[in-house]
């Protein structure tokens, strides 16, 4: 692609963002192994310089695509669990209908999150931290459903919490894979043994 | 690395196996996207025309890689449901037992099944064939569990089928990730869950 007129006139805010926005398709199309820089550069309608310039590499790009996706995220399930009455299930079935309606996302992270397995992948950390902080969060408020009597006092919360984080990401991938799993009636059917009929 | 003594010796199958080894170990590692056909030439000490005379491409490599452990899988399964008085959840977790011996399949299939949400990996059918077998093999076992009175008989084994390899995935993943997580006392508690205390 050669210059687009008039691309000189974004700002460096406006330019990030773009490049963002390029990037998370790339990588959760291909991963951070397949996609490239090149590409992004080309897409975005810049040089590779002029992408180096805001980020200085491959790895810094990725992590910036990871840390604004977690920034959204944060806010997703602050919105799921602003309702001090429901339960870590009612939370669980809405945030998984508001991640059917963005395949993008679910993909950047069951692809980097793969990849990241490799400790020496950049993303390694990230991920490494994101689990133990989503577990011990979903832990959290699985002891209160606990103390409420909405679920047993004998449930181990921290194997539980494990256990929902599983079963979302394996849902979502398979979801990802072959559209025509329904990833929605699994997971209700599964909070609904999980907290009884009275769920 | 140079050619080693003795390498031209070996006879064609041995050699295929050789190179097969190290063509697992390197895209477990590093992906199909990550992994370099140069690097896996060099590992086994043939040229890279000497491995393309017996994988044609690194895409024939890999589906080369896939088809011999998914017959090993195959034999593991079998084996783990040969007793036939034994549950679905006692069947599983035998499986993860055994799993746990052996994290490079495992992060093979983690890591190339990520990457074969494209629609262009060259996995992506294979994938999409592995996960559609299983979860029918899963729900005939569950619906013999159901018969038996193991399990209610208003249960959904097709939904149930695909939570169990979901669950799996999930929590092999958090293992590979991040050691410190017990994959196995999980399984072990949900499958008491869902077969009552009588498991």
């Amino acid at each position: 692609m050669t210059e687009t007129p008039g691309r000189r006139r974004l700002k460096p805010s406006a330019r990030r963002r773009q490049i963002l926005d390029v990037a998370t398709r790339e990588i959760a199309a291909s991963g951070f192994r397949g996609a490239s820089l090149a590409e992004i550069a080309e897409s975005v309608g810049v040089s590779q310089p002029g992408l180096l310039h805001h980020y200085p590499s491959k790895a810094a790009l990725l992590l910036a695509v990871l840390e604004q996706k977690s920034a959204e995220d944060t806010k997703l399930v602050d919105e799921v669990f602003a309702d001090a009455e429901g339960t870590v299930g009612q939370a669980m079935t809405a945030l998984v209908e508001m991640n059917q309606r963005d395949p993008e996302r679910l993909r950047l992270y069951t692809v980097t999150a793969a990849e990241s397995i490799d400790a020496g992948h950049p993303a390694h950390d990230f991920y490494l931290q994101r689990y133990r902080t989503i577990r011990a969060r979903l832990a959290g408020r699985l002891t209160k459903d606990c103390d409420r009597g909405r679920l047993p006092e004998s449930l181990d919360v921290d194997e539980v919490a494990a256990e929902i984080l599983a079963l979302l990401d394996g849902l979502q991938f398979q979801w990802l894979l072959d559209p025509s799993v329904d990833m929605t009636r699994p997971v209700k059917a599964y909070f609904a043994r999980l907290y009884g009929k009275a769920k």
